[in-house]
């Protein structure tokens, strides 16, 4: 019977694809967790009502989080021996550092941790945002983000067609509206660009308010370029919402 | 030949299950309506314009209503004997006594009859609003209901990863726009929770027209999450969908 | 040899289902262009800007349409002599004469006609939106419009849940608006009937931004009520969408 | 073996179908990525903060793509003697260049080399949105467009019936709205071809909030309207989707 190492079972638990589905191992759950707690942590300092007055609590919570990543940072480092595969531990090890998901755990660490030993207020603001882009790590934990990378990955061709297609449109739409509210609204359809505004607000029906036509011209322009674009618009988030069932289907059966 | 005693034939009456599809029977056709009824006047009654001066009448009906309710929690207990199952009459009453949807039965008869004994408007106007979400009750009308339920629970490992990445690129725009809009729309976009709200708002499509980005960073930025986000916000939406065909196909089969 | 008479060839050119698809009979093809041009004068009618100083051309106009309207009915009366099933001519006519259908018809011409005989302007107004309705004319020329019915009929369980379930979940959301915002903006959510405006406009993802949360709680209830709601408005939309393609698809095959 | 003139291999390069899916020839990726750069530089032309100042440079600029797409167009005619089926070479160049896609060519050349010729401002606006439009000439590029046009071809009679209905939707609720609310808000709904636009606004769900109703019957009949224009309006959508994803099936196929 095999002898299971510490550096074996540390490996698995760490293993995303250890576990099938939403039954995480033990520590990715407390990572999950960990990850979660620190962007809301993150995102309340942000927040001038609740930060003035409570730094030192947020600077400590901080420094906690940053420990706790450098040490699953160092974890993994370790553990990258376990992987399968030739050559030496140290040269496994060395493969894991340069991929990008350990850089990235690299730079959540470092800027959770920098505020040790810089106080320069621009720096700290940038640092936070860092911390807030950690979120992405969440993906890691998971292995049902590789089949959906897999799956938009195979259904390129569409979404660059409609993309394409969708992009001619919004141009389009922009340069009618240019041209019959340009003299009209100076402000917002003075130029194709500024134009271009109104027409992504327009074809994604989000519809904000703060630029519409005003003459007869525009609004019947407006509504030919609307009821296109939308299907337009439509296409490539259909195109991705099956290419996602795929992946998830497929997900399940293997 | 069986004979149908009167709790039998009650029991059947109220059974939901009891006739196929839309084909009610008599009673649950009545209690459906009388549910309506008793909503319909719960709202009303929020509304000052209608209510002031006529405070007695409203009062009267909620009543009228309470007892009609209680009769039939009463009904209701007095029926789950024939419930299937081992066990003394009493003993299948007390497991439908503490059932879910017996316990919210209770609360909608207690809300109704509760201001016979008391006159205080913060607890009148909070058992309105326990009166209005009695509502949920029509649920157990329908046998339907069930089954959707059973198709969202087959479909929550889709339906969480897709409100991850959902939650995710919401956080991320949020974040954005923040950094860019910040320093120039401060009551809006000054800290990341504020721009939460602009983050929801805009990729759900609603676009109030309450905070929207006026910098051509931002508005490229906002460009780039709209398009990105809609997409993602539609695939819950797609998955319920689907899952909710199933459940009524299985449903018709039956 | 048969030999055709006028009326059944007259009956063929008005029978919608005498000939394929959007090969409509010439004379099909001249009504659906005349009723099209008589509801377009009768909008623009409405146009003070245009209307006012035009009302004798525009009066003529209208007689004329009623003219040939009143000659289509007639003639429509004449060959439903020429209707399938036994019967006497006469009472084949009386049975279309009966028929929806007919009695529109008979509305539209008498709207058209009328002011040959009034001069009131309160009556004219009305005449004027029944000219308009008189749009749904257009479904009779198309046997398309039957198949549809047909299969929104076939899917009314399953509509009927989902429109249940869509009208709670709006119920449930103005509720927790009411009593979140209430106090805050009365105007906009003082009561349950206010607050609907607001679900109904936020589910629907129009968001004109006439009303919208602007307290913390309110902000996060809306979120909460807005991205559930998407899904559960979306999903009548789908089984409308699938059973139009399906009744379509059947339309084709036929 | 058969040996290669250079008309053959520049055919072969021109032509769009010669390799397969997103392999692009390394002329036509050229010609492609020379589109969108005159297509952003006529953009940003139109903005004055950008163009007064630089007017020279544009000018340079403008004559410059002028001159390659000129080289281009005759290249095209130059090759179209390559083209399959009979006829001396000069017919098949003559049948190129009276085809759509070559006159769209000419028509930028001319467009781009005009300003040489003339200095009329408003006539040098006109010529920059016809610069704009050239964008169109990318659809030439891919064969998938092609396949996409047979595709809603196919569906032209769900597309029309759809799109039929749709717009009778839209006209009975701007009919519907300017009856409740022209009294009220006679610049927005004072007649129905103002209410078209509030309908056209709200059926898309864009809502940018300029109209919306304001009465207690205005509002009920915009919840009815809305609810169900949003399903029509979604049809024509899901189809022309559907459409697109069978073109492209197909297309892969081949």
């Amino acid at each position: 019977m095999s002898v299971v190492t510490l550096r074996q079972r540390a490996a698995q638990e760490l293993d995303p694809a250890a576990r099938a589905l939403l039954g995480l191992s033990r520590t990715n759950l407390t990572l999950l967790l960990l990850i979660i707690a620190a962007v809301v942590i993150a995102i309340i300092e942000t927040e001038p009502l609740v930060f003035i007055g409570h730094e030192t609590l947020f600077s400590h919570l901080q420094i906690g989080f940053g420990l706790l990543f450098g040490a699953e940072y160092l974890a993994r480092i370790w553990v990258a021996a376990e992987s399968p595969g030739a050559g030496s531990n140290w040269h496994k090890r060395w493969t894991f550092i340069r991929s990008p998901s350990a850089i990235i755990d690299l730079v959540v660490v470092v800027a959770s941790l920098l505020p040790l030993i810089t106080a320069n207020t621009a720096a700290l603001r940038l640092l936070r945002l860092v911390r807030i882009v950690g979120l992405a790590r969440l993906g890691r934990l998971s292995t049902a983000v590789h089949g959906i990378w897999q799956a938009i990955h195979s259904r390129r061709f569409e979404l660059a067609v409609t993309a394409g297609l969708a992009t001619i449109l919004i141009v389009f739409g922009a340069t009618a509206l240019y041209w019959l509210e340009g003299d009209v609204q100076p402000d917002k359809f003075g130029s194709v660009p500024r134009a271009l505004w109104w027409a992504v607000v327009t074809m994604t029906t989000i519809g904000y308010g703060d630029a519409f036509p005003i003459t007869q011209g525009g609004k019947i322009a407006a509504t030919l370029v609307a009821i296109s674009g939308i299907g337009l618009i439509a296409m490539p988030t259909g195109i991705l919402a099956s290419a996602f069932s795929e992946a998830m289907q497929k997900h399940h059966d293997d």
